[in-house]
Order: structure tokens, then C-alpha cells, then sequence
């Protein structure tokens, strides 16, 4: 390395008394991080105080980083799983001088984190919220807070540089060679999202992967003794990681050292072990005091005085601690970076369309004709389930977008989402399309969102139902505005015979609930092929793909409107211009809706049938278009799905009913509980004519 | 044992020839699965085929359980967690001769599983459901299916068992000294909730504690290679287990001498690896298409044939069997039973006001004043956290209500559920009343779970975003009737500074949305009261608790209505009788829309405003309750929460509207999101004013 004459690898004592650039480098990510908790009257302070020295032996001596240039590709990635010690992140890009970029990818010319952003810690627009912000932070790799996530999200990221490599590398063209770290704690080992992640992980063999462990024996209801005594870096062990103990964190030679096995280990992932005091130096050290809340200023100060800093002045770098900074990890990171850009110059001529193509896939942009081979679906009673549909338009796609790939929590045969005739991804074929997760949904979930953030459209799929088991990471790729796909079949009590615990009630409108998440319930193959078109042009949004298992009528569009209608939510199917009544459906129920509307018709009711797909959609349309689906007029509306009701009222008015579920499923072949919960033509016909007769009834 | 007599222990070859009752009982086992799969066309064979050796083991030689009696307290739990084997559990039942229990705790005189319901498997309203379903089939000790959950549900179980004996055993009277066994497959291996159950066993060294882990290398995707290849023992042996491993399910004298093991250990649960053939004696057997479809006529017939069954007979039950199994397991079971009844009766006598407490406890009742110390709350406009009036009422019923029990996911100094000067639960006493669960909320709502099916009013708590990481146990609560109690703290952007990753937005609407959760969100602490009076009286129903981390002011029930209103989930504060404009509030906001109320009254404008703290309750009401709180001639209705507005249409109806959160939350001090966020008494006023003009417009 390049920088390790700066090193005085002061294991003992004596490293808090040298002045040296990297112990004052150390220090002042600790008072820094101190004083905005402290002027922020709120935050962490104690891991980013004992784990400074670890930030600071990562960055300045191995991350490949340019902070001029925070968007390069290959640049190695380092998440903080443990989000709420934010401020040692927002003190590493200060120090490091990483540049901002907007979210066109243009350079602002301002710092990313200047002092005045620490400053202001956890102020409203501020650069420093309380917890790291993808987008709205550049330097910040993935928002993190909620435990477990970014350890997953790692894995994902490890995940999409292997398969980067096995895609774009060519001899003598290592256009990816990153590697990724995560810096996580006690709650991340406690959390099942990181235990699922790092089994696979240790399945995959990423030894691209390194977890640095804080282990410091400190939650926030005590010691971890009181809940946690595993002993973690066995399990890892069983996972099939390299395990490495640091026994101070304060120890920059041993982490040094551990950092260097990772970088040699080429079969498995590596997990170190790092004994930390949290609160280090502070009156607080080694106690649960030190975790959630400022010091105090008299605390503040007597760490000061501990730390040999001069306790008067508050967010003070000493000079030559940013320059010796920026240096280390610029110098390194600007030399990598330029030999890449020369690289990858070189690489376009020698392999134009790869380039082409990788060119493409950082924009997040799409190839001309992504979507010539997506069939047209010929008008069927008999149908097809939306899952095998939704399967076939996937393949019809990913055979023109490669950087389309994900797979399923052990349940493809089901959800249909294998691309055919491609590769597993696996330990001996990185270049595979087909992920197999395991049976591990919340695990899949933050692998699949840490794939989204190297660019790669990645989907994972499971059954509706189990959205529950991985709704933390939904949630993050609506926060984080990722593109991912989430494909839940089986979407209603069409599953039959499972029963109660696998027929999905609540989890349409849960998904509904989460904001910027564009939930799409297609009603037959043809929406399905649009859904498929609305998901691909969702770069910026993450989509679920609501698809049944069972057969759904593939509706005549000579008699029907054009399905291209589910891009802007909601649609006329059919039906009178002055209805007295609305039929309104998603999914399996649009056929259904569309019998109901047929004998309706046929008895001479003026009625109309709407497609509402994806309320995301619909609610950004304008008025007009909005009140030309469902005329404010009409007050007979009747919506018709088999979930719960919750959020109809909004579509259906005060006037308008539901067909909805009222309680969970039941086991029972499909068409018994079509007929138990009044999912039948007649059922619905009746309760479209209660409603018109209520609304004439109001209008005497 | 008194049975070892009639255990031949065939571990060789021999094992499918000799014509012993434990090998036909063994074959039945197998036979009724494959029978009642096939003819449901629907369902899963390969397990119950693989495991019939095990479940006849543990079933005819160790479960102490009387078949006569299946609500004995002290009978040994058998969980079957891997629920798609269900047949497995219902051949168990019936070979049993588990006779039922009605919802009433009475004997029907029906057997549990009779064998025509064997032959109504999966079919609507029979008792054989396609998973197995917790109070619609007597033995049946819990609702599996989603993975993971028996494994958590279990520990919950064993935890039970520990806090009961500690409890109420006494010296000469063990009254609760039963094990705990559940049966797990590599898709709960996998699963993280099931992770962080084991992990919080080890360390409370649950020797009650039996996993089963069926080791069969077979996923849906195919083999576990696929994307499972760790050291599932290891990990166990990490977690602080005792490791077992049985080379082959059909060895019983291994099987029995695991279970011998696994008695004898008194410091830490037993893990029992199992490997087993799935489908064993199938042409399929070994893959992964015995899993979870109908093995075909041909293949039933062929099994038949190599296990020397009769070919032609379906549901076929060989003379002696049930009887051999009936007497193994009722023989052992029935003794121990009427000892236990008999030694009760004494300690009845003995420990009166203990004795008294259990049968209470028993029936899910209350004590004779358990309410009694619940404060009544001054009016105070400063007032309090709701998360603090949540603890102090907490504790008033906690000390009245010894089995009012649960924690925290490693917040309980934020969630304020701790119980005041009671102890921790651990391994060194197992009478404490406070839990720590460690950062595993999902493994915390399994285990909650598990507690609650033993009769404890069990609680858990996290921060409300933080139910999205336990949604799946959640909902297994409501779908099992659980009286168990979800205390939600932090329940919106009022978190302030932690920003969008910790702010709830759309969690209070995803559990409305689940069927039977009664979520209930109290406005001052008064409604936090009897918020907790509703949620003791929940004995069938559980409870989400969704409390503030900010000051609530505590309203003047002098000027408004009692906070008893909560009981009906929503009420008039205080307001005009013909109002011109209903504010509807929840928690937090309650204060804000009485203080709109207050600035509109005084400018003369006619308005009510109602609190409506729970949905649920609200929707339980008559129809003319419901509309004396809402009039439906009054238009103009603004519900103010600080969620997302899913829902609320419902009750603001078509000409009403919301100030609600249309996005994620953001990073600053609360009254900066209050103002940014238009939760201001301004805001409201304009936004009542507004609907009130557009009502009247409207008229004309």
C-alpha cells in the first residue's frame, strides 16, 4: 500500500498520547461525532467513539475510493448497517472530501458533509439526518437504521460485483474487482435478516464480502449478557465464513492485519470480530448510557480533556487531519480510478457492445427493442394464471435486458420467475441468472434492494402471504426509491386447499399503504404484459407484482379496452358513458367484474366495468382523467377483490359497497370459498342492483 | 418407560418386514398421508412419509399426553412447524384417539380426527385443513404453516413451562414439569425468525426445549445445495444447544436414545438433526417432487407395494394399530394425567390462594379487582408521553395480575414496559417478569405467541415502525385469537430526529388491515386506561397498543367526554349535536383537533370532534351508534393522524378529507415535522374551514 509510512500502528497505550495525523484523524471523528449529538441534543454517540479507529484504518488504508468521484463503479463499498451511528459516517466523508453529486449525476461543487452540515446533525434538510440517506447524501451507500438491513444489503452488493465480473470482465479487463464491507453490531447479529443473509453469503463464497463485527457487549437495555450470548463467530463458522478476532478496536496493526486476510481470502466471505468499548474515552464508556443519547457537556468536555483535545472547541479539526485524510484514501482511490476510466476507454473499443450495454445499465436506462419480444395474449375463456404469464413476459424481457435477474425465496416451480435456459447463480457460476435464496424472504429482501444499488433490475419473488416475512425491506426500496421488483403469487384466497396461514387477506392494501411502492394486481395476461412494461419503466420506483396462481380469462380486446390502460392506474373496460352503476376490480376479479357487468348489460342495467390495477398509478393522473373513470355522478360503485376492504371506501364512495373479505380464508378447494365469501356472478350482480336501487332511493 | 416391551427397535432392513404394531403403526401413518393427499388432489406427502418413524417414537414412547384430556396444562407440546406435513399430525390425532374439545373447553364425544375426516382433508369446514389450524382441531397446539413460527412458537411454550414452575410449583407439587418438542425442516433452518428463537433459547438454556430438524436436503427449488450447504449443528452448537444427530429416521433406538439424551439434559435445549428420505418408499422418494403435490395413483399403489401394504386399500387402518398406539400413548399419558389431577386436589388444599390464581389463569380470567389500582389522570395540558402512561398502567394491573408478562425487543428503557421492581426472566430465574428478547422482534412476536398458548397474557414491545419485522407472528395472533398484547411505541413522525427509517407512515394501517387485531391508538392518558381495560378484556382477540414517545396533553373530562368511550372504539369528545364539520383524531392528534375545535368554536363555526381510538371497536357497533358519532348528513369531515390516509375514506366519506402523511417522514425535531407536515391547529382550521365552505356550496 501506498500510505503505510503514515502508519505509527500504536497498539498499546501510547496511541492516545501521539500526535500523529492518524490519531488525531481518530479523535477528531470522535468529537465530532460528539459535539453534533451534543449540539443536536439527540443521536449515538458511542459507537461512532469506538469505532473511529476502524472507520479510520478502513478508509484511509484499503477502501479503493475516489472521493472526487463518489458514483464510480468499481469503487469498493462500505455500508453502515449500524445507521444510528451516522455521525461516524457523516465525520468519514467530511474528512474524506468526498464530492457532492446531484441526482442528475452532476457535481455540485459543494462537499457532500461540510462542517457546517455536522453542524447541523439532524436538522430539518440538513445533510446529516439522524440516520444515512441514500440520494440524499452522496457517499452514503444505502439508508440504514433498521437493524439487519444493511448487512443484507451487502450481500446483495457483493452478490451484484460477482456478477458484474462474470459479465463484463474480459482478460486483461478486470472492469469490476470491488469489494464490499459492512460495519455492524450487536443487533445486527441479533436480527434474523442478517442471519439469513450471511448463511447465503457463506453459501455463495463471496470473498468479496468482509463484516467487521462490533462487538461490545452493550444493548440498549443493558449488557448483551441479559438477552445474547452466543458465541457468533462459531456461527459464522457454520455458515462457512473466515472468522478473524480484533481484540481492541483501538488496535489499528490487528484490524490492519484482518484486512489484509480478507483481501487474500478467495473462497468464502470474511467476518471479523472487533472488541470495542462504546463511549470510548467517556465517563460513559462500556455502558448503555453511551448508546442513545448526548453525553452531556460536562461529559463532553472530561472525554475532551481523556482524548488530550482541547475541550473548549467544538466541531474542531486540527489542521492537517482532513489533508492527511483526503490523501490517503484520494490518493489511492484517484490513482485506481483514473487507470479504471483509461481501462474501461480502452474496453469499449475492444468490446463495444459490452461497453455499450454496461454504459446503459449505469444509466439505469433500457436497450432499444427491450420490449419487442413481449407477446400479445389472444383473447382465451380459459385463460392462464397470472404467474404463468408473468413468467413468460419476464423471459420475453430478460432476454434483451441481461442485467434483468433475480429469483425466488425456494419458490420458483411456483412464482415462475426462472429465466429458462439460464444459469443458477452459484459459487461455481457467478454469471447465472437464476437466484435461489433459500427459504429466506426477509434475507432476499435486503440482498435483492443491495443488487438494486449496483444497478441491476432485480426482482425476488415469493407468495403474497410472505411479504410479510421481508416488509422491512420493501419498505426501504420505496425510501430508498430502488427500482426492484417484487413478484407475490398466489395472491388471494384463489391459493385454496393451503388455507388460512397462506391465503394473502391484508397484504394487498399493506403494500398499498407503504408510499412511493407501485403495487400493480394485474386482471389478465395482457395487463400483465403492460405491468411488466409499467415495472421496467419504474427505475426510480419499486414495483410489487401482485399475480394469482390460479387461471385468469384472457379478455377479447376487440370488445374490451386496450390493457396499455394499467399504465395510468385505473381504466374504462367497458360500459355505458351515464352508468348507473360502476363495477371496479383488480386482478382475478376482473373477469368476474366483467360477468357481472355482461348480465347486468344484458338485463339493460347501464353499467360500467373499471380495471384498477394500481392505485399508485391512478392517484397520479390528473382530475379529469380521474373523474372520467369513476364520474363523481355515480354513486352506485361497487369494487370487487379478495382482500380485505381496506382503502376501497376511497374508490367506491360513501354511497358505493364492497365484495371484499371481512375475516381470513379457509381451506377448501377454490371454487367452495369463491362461493363461501360471495365471489360468484350472482353475488355480485345482486349487490350491484342493491346499490342502484340505494342510490335511487337517495335521489327521491 | 412401561412401554419398552412392545418396542421391537428394528434399525436394520428387517425394520419394513417384521409385522410389529410400531411398524404398522409406522406404515399407517405413512398410508393415511399419501391416502388423504391423493384424494384431496392437493397437499403434502413427502414429510409425513419421511417422519412417521419419528412422530411414532416421540408420540407412542415419550409424549406424556392423554388423549382423553388435550387440554391437560401439563401435557408435553408437540409443535409441528413444518405445517404443510399436517397430515402427518392429523394421522398422529386419530391414532391417538384424541377425543375433542369444543370452544368451550367441553368434551363433544367426537373423536378429534376421525378417519372420515382424514378423508375430507383440505376440503371447506372440515377438520383436517391443509395446515393445521390452533382451536378448530382439538390437539393441535398451534397454527403452522409460515415457516419459522412452531420453531418460535415453541420457545414461547418452553419459556411458559419454566415461568409456571417457578411460579406454582412447590415442594412435593410439581405442578408444570412438561417438555416442549417441535418439529422443524430446513426451510425454519433457514428462516431467521426461527434463528432468533433458537439463539434467545440457548441463552435462557430452555432444557424443556426439543427440536427436531429434519434433515431431508430437499427444497421446493430443489436440493438444499442449492442455496443452503451450512452446518446447521454448529450453528446450534453456537447458539449453545446440545447437538444430536440420527443418521436415519427409521432408526428408532437412535431416535429413542436422542430422546433419552434430550431428557436427561438439564442445562440447555436439545437439537436432534434427523436425516431423513423425503417420501420415503416412493418412487419420488429423495425428491423434491414428493414435496408438495400428490404422488399419482401408479406411485401410490407402488409405495403400497414396497411397504407389503394392501395396494387396493385406501384409508386403511390394519386391526391392532390404533389400538397398540392408543395404549402406548394413553396408557403412560392417562397414569400421569390422573396423578397430576390428584395431586392439584391437594395442593388446592394446601396452596389455596395459589391454587385459586391457577385456575384463573386457566380459564383466562381475571382477578376479583385487577383494575383496581389503574390510575385516573389529572387534566394536564403538558401532560405525558403515552408511552408512559402505557407503563404506569402497565404496572397498576401487572401487580394485580401475576401472569401479565412479556418485555421488549431490546427497548423496554423507551417502550416503558418494564414491570417495576419485578426481575428478569433468565436462565438463573426463571419467575422474573421482564423480558429481554434481544434485537429479534420477530423472534419475539413467535415467542409472545407461544407464551399466550399457555395461558400467560403475554406482551411484547418494540418501536411501531419495528412491526414490520414481525408482522408474520402478528398475524398469527389474530389468525389463532390470541389474547396477546403488542405494545407499539415511537408511533410516528413525533420520533423527530431518527427520521424516515424510524417514523412510522403506514404501519398503523397495515394492522387495522388485519383481520381480528384489535389497534387500538389512545389520545391522552386517560384513553390509555381503559386502552388497557379493552386490551384485558381481549381475552380471544389480541391487542396492537399504539402509543406516543411524545408528550400527550391529558384532556379535562369535566369539559369532554370520558375516555370509557375507547370502549367503543370511537366517541364524541365534545361538539355541537348538528354540527357543521366532525374533526376525527387518533392519539397524538386528538390534542390538536380539541384545540382546532376550541379555535373554531370561538369563531363561532358549529363543530364536534370525535377521538377514535380504535377501528375495530368502532366497527363492532350498532349501526345507530355509529352514526350518532358520525351523522351521516354531515359532509364536512377532516380525520387528522399523523400516518398515511389509507382508510380513512371509510369515515371522512366522499366530501371529507385527511390531513394525514402522503410520504415518508424526515430527520428533525418534532415541532419542525409538525410545521412541515401541516399537523398545526392553523392547518387544521383552514382545512375544516375549506370542507365546511365546499359542504355548503355543495347544498346550493
Amino acid at each position: 500500500m501506498s500510505d503505510t509510512k503514515t502508519v505509527a500502528a500504536p497498539a498499546d497505550a501510547s496511541f492516545r498520547e501521539d500526535g500523529s495525523p492518524e490519531r488525531l484523524a481518530i479523535d477528531t471523528i470522535r468529537t465530532l461525532s460528539m459535539d453534533a449529538v451534543q449540539k443536536a441534543n439527540s443521536g449515538h454517540p458511542g459507537t461512532p467513539m469506538a469505532l473511529a479507529p476502524v472507520g479510520y484504518a478502513l478508509w484511509a488504508k484499503y477502501l479503493r475510493y475516489d472521493p472526487r468521484h463518489a458514483d464510480w463503479p468499481n469503487r469498493d463499498r462500505f455500508v453502515l448497517s449500524v445507521g444510528h451511528a451516522s455521525m461516524l459516517l457523516y465525520s468519514l466523508i467530511h474528512l474524506a472530501g468526498i464530492e457532492e453529486i446531484d441526482a442528475d449525476g452532476n457535481k455540485t461543487g459543494q462537499e457532500a458533509v461540510s462542517l457546517a452540515d455536522i453542524e447541523q446533525f439532524r436538522q430539518l434538510s440538513s445533510k446529516t439526518p439522524g440516520h444515512p440517506e441514500y440520494r440524499h447524501t452522496t457517499g452514503v451507500e444505502t439508508t440504514t437504521g433498521p437493524l439487519g438491513q444493511g448487512c443484507g444489503n451487502s450481500v446483495g452488493m457483493a452478490i451484484a460485483e460477482r456478477w458484474l465480473a462474470a459479465r463484463y470482465n474480459k482478460p486483461g479487463f478486470p472492469v469490476f474487482d470491488h469489494d464490499v464491507y459492512a460495519l455492524c453490531g450487536d443487533g445486527d447479529m441479533m436480527e434474523g435478516v442478517a442471519a439469513e443473509a450471511a448463511s447465503l453469503a457463506g453459501h455463495l463464497k463471496l470473498s468479496n464480502l468482509c463484516w467487521i463485527y462490533d462487538s461490545n457487549h452493550i444493548s440498549i437495555e443493558g449488557g448483551t449478557d441479559l438477552a445474547f450470548d452466543e458465541d457468533v463467530g462459531l456461527r459464522f463458522k457454520a455458515y462457512g465464513w473466515n472468522v478473524i478476532h480484533v481484540d481492541d478496536a483501538n488496535d489499528i496493526a490487528a484490524l490492519s492485519a484482518a484486512f489484509d486476510t480478507f483481501r487474500k481470502t478467495d473462497d468464502k466471505p470474511t467476518f471479523i470480530v472487533v472488541h470495542s468499548v462504546i463511549g470510548w474515552g467517556s465517563p460513559r464508556a462500556g455502558t448503555e448510557k453511551a448508546h442513545g443519547e448526548p453525553l452531556g457537556e460536562d461529559n463532553v468536555r472530561a472525554t475532551k480533556r481523556a482524548y488530550g483535545w482541547p475541550e473548549d472547541k467544538s466541531f474542531y479539526v486540527p489542521e492537517g487531519v482532513a489533508e492527511h485524510f483526503r490523501e490517503s484514501i484520494g490518493g489511492r482511490g484517484g490513482k485506481l480510478r483514473d487507470e479504471w476510466v483509461a481501462m474501461t476507454d480502452r474496453y469499449r473499443q475492444e468490446h463495444p457492445e459490452l461497453g455499450a450495454e454496461l454504459d446503459l445499465m449505469l444509466k439505469d436506462a433500457l436497450p432499444e427493442g427491450w420490449d419487442a419480444d413481449i407477446p400479445v395474449f389472444e383473447a382465451d375463456a380459459k385463460g392462464v394464471a397470472s404467474r404463468d404469464s408473468g413468467g413468460k413476459v419476464l423471459n420475453a424481457i430478460a432476454k434483451r435486458v441481461p442485467w434483468l435477474i433475480g429469483g425466488s425465496a425456494d419458490l420458483a416451480p411456483s412464482t415462475k420467475t426462472d429465466i429458462k435456459g439460464a444459469a443458477s447463480f452459484e459459487a461455481s457460476n457467478y454469471g447465472g441468472q437464476n437466484f435461489h435464496f433459500g427459504v429466506r424472504e426477509h434475507g432476499m429482501g435486503a440482498v435483492v434492494n443491495g443488487m438494486a444499488l449496483s444497478h441491476l433490475k432485480s426482482y425476488g419473488s415469493t407468495f403474497l402471504v410472505f411479504t410479510d416475512y421481508m416488509r422491512p425491506s420493501v419498505r426501504l426500496s420505496a425510501i430508498m426509491e430502488l427500482g426492484d421488483v417484487w413478484v407475490y403469487t398466489h395472491d388471494s384466497i384463489g391459493v385454496g386447499e393451503d388455507g388460512p396461514t397462506h391465503q394473502p387477506i391484508e397484504q394487498v392494501a399493506s403494500l398499498r399503504a407503504i408510499p412511493g411502492l407501485d403495487t400493480i394486481r394485474p386482471g389478465d395476461a395482457n395487463e400483465v404484459a403492460w405491468a411488466w412494461r409499467a415495472t421496467m419503466a419504474n427505475s426510480g420506483t419499486p414495483t410489487a407484482l401482485i399475480l394469482s396462481r390460479q387461471p385468469l380469462p384472457t379478455l377479447d380486446r376487440t370488445t374490451y379496452a386496450s390493457a396499455e390502460g394499467l399504465m395510468k392506474g385505473a381504466y374504462v373496460l367497458a360500459g355505458d358513458d351515464t352508468p348507473e352503476v360502476i363495477l371496479i376490480a383488480t386482478g382475478s376479479e376482473v373477469s368476474l367484474a366483467v360477468q357481472a357487468y355482461e348480465r347486468l348489460t344484458a338485463d339493460g342495467v347501464k353499467a360500467r366495468v373499471v380495471s384498477m390495477p394500481s392505485w399508485y398509478r391512478f392517484e397520479l393522473q390528473d382530475q379529469a382523467y380521474r373523474d372520467s373513470v369513476l364520474p363523481p355522478a355515480v354513486k352506485a360503485r361497487l369494487a370487487i377483490e379478495m382482500a380485505g376492504s381496506m382503502g376501497w371506501d376511497r374508490y367506491v364512495g360513501s354511497h358505493g359497497d364492497t365484495v371484499t373479505m371481512k375475516t381470513f380464508g379457509a381451506s377448501a378447494p377454490i371454487a367452495k370459498l369463491q362461493d363461501k365469501f360471495g365471489f360468484t356472478v350472482d353475488h355480485v350482480v345482486e349487490q350491484a342492483r342493491r346499490l342502484i336501487d340505494a342510490a335511487f332511493t337517495d335521489k327521491e
